[in-house]
């Protein structure tokens, strides 16, 4: 999608260790006029697959999950990252391994909101090494509902997350793909 | 807002220990046309006020932001609950006991997305004991930026939070205002 592969140049920040920060539009600030056309972007790429629901996990897939559901006219449910007093114990939970924040989480959907004719398209903002992703996918088939596909916002495609979800069979849209990266030379995308 | 509590009456699930979990509309679930109508109002009540900027706190308050945003044409900040990697150290922190997790978190916004040009809105799902709303207040003023107001969907208004920021010279603007609730009796609006 050119009018992200733009905005990712213009206000990406480039740091060591493959860091992409696209905090100023994406991830702590959101241009929500921005946001907003990349969710009718995923509409026009899932608009014939009956997404009847879009699943997300916080905090950063929430804000485009919700945008983007605008355009489906589903609701969104996120996945929590811990245990608090206020979800019930009758959840789903996966590992997942957080490689931004160096920890393991559990990440756990209610049962209630996860069922066998769900049609889930899940959305979130970055797939690098598909720890997430993964384990969004295994909430939703632990429940007997279907993966619609993934709408990623920008993949590292350099990191082995798009591969290896692809070969489970999941479709995985991404409206910027980065090939290479690097503070000095730039972004290259595919 | 009559339509809320209608909801938070039909949905809702009160708990002990003055736990009300609106988990099926609010903050799991979201509910993206409900959840923007409570956006719409927020707009109403603060239409006059210049608002350049929302602030919210992750998670639970990012798709109420990004939904309200949209009515006054603004960004949304989201203030996150811990240092990670991808955030600069060039931060405003505020300490935040969280009465839901038990904890103690330090939030933070960079200080390149909120200055003294900017007059914000914070929005958020839930004001009990004000906490979160109170460290969120200090980030603003820290920065040299103006409060304009609060808007939070639900008020526990038998907890002292509500009051205490009132008195704080801050407007608060709350779509339904607890005034007691019970398992057994359920809930009294204000």
């Amino acid at each position: 999608m050119k009018l992200l592969e733009e905005r990712i140049v213009k206000d990406g920040l480039l740091g060591t260790g493959n860091v992409l920060k696209v905090d100023s539009f994406l991830n702590h600030q959101i241009d929500v006029a921005f946001v907003s056309q990349l969710g009718q972007e995923f509409k026009r790429l899932f608009h014939d697959c009956d997404v009847n629901k879009i699943l997300t996990i916080e905090a950063s897939g929430i804000g485009i999950a919700c945008l983007a559901a605008q355009y489906f006219s589903v609701p969104v449910v996120f996945a929590k990252k811990s245990k608090t007093r206020n979800i019930s114990g009758d959840v789903y939970t996966a590992t997942v391994e957080s490689y931004t924040h160096g920890i393991i989480n559990t990440i756990l959907v209610s049962k209630r909101f996860i069922g066998p004719e769900d049609r889930i398209l899940i959305i979130d903002d970055f797939l690098a090494n598909g720890a997430a992703l993964e384990g969004l996918i295994q909430l939703v088939r632990d429940a007997g509902a279907t993966v619609v596909g993934a709408g990623i916002v920008i993949e590292k495609a350099f990191q082995a997350g798009g591969d290896r979800i692809r070969s489970m069979g999941v479709r995985v849209e991404s409206l910027a793909r980065i090939k290479s990266m690097d503070p000095e030379t730039g972004i290259e995308f595919i």
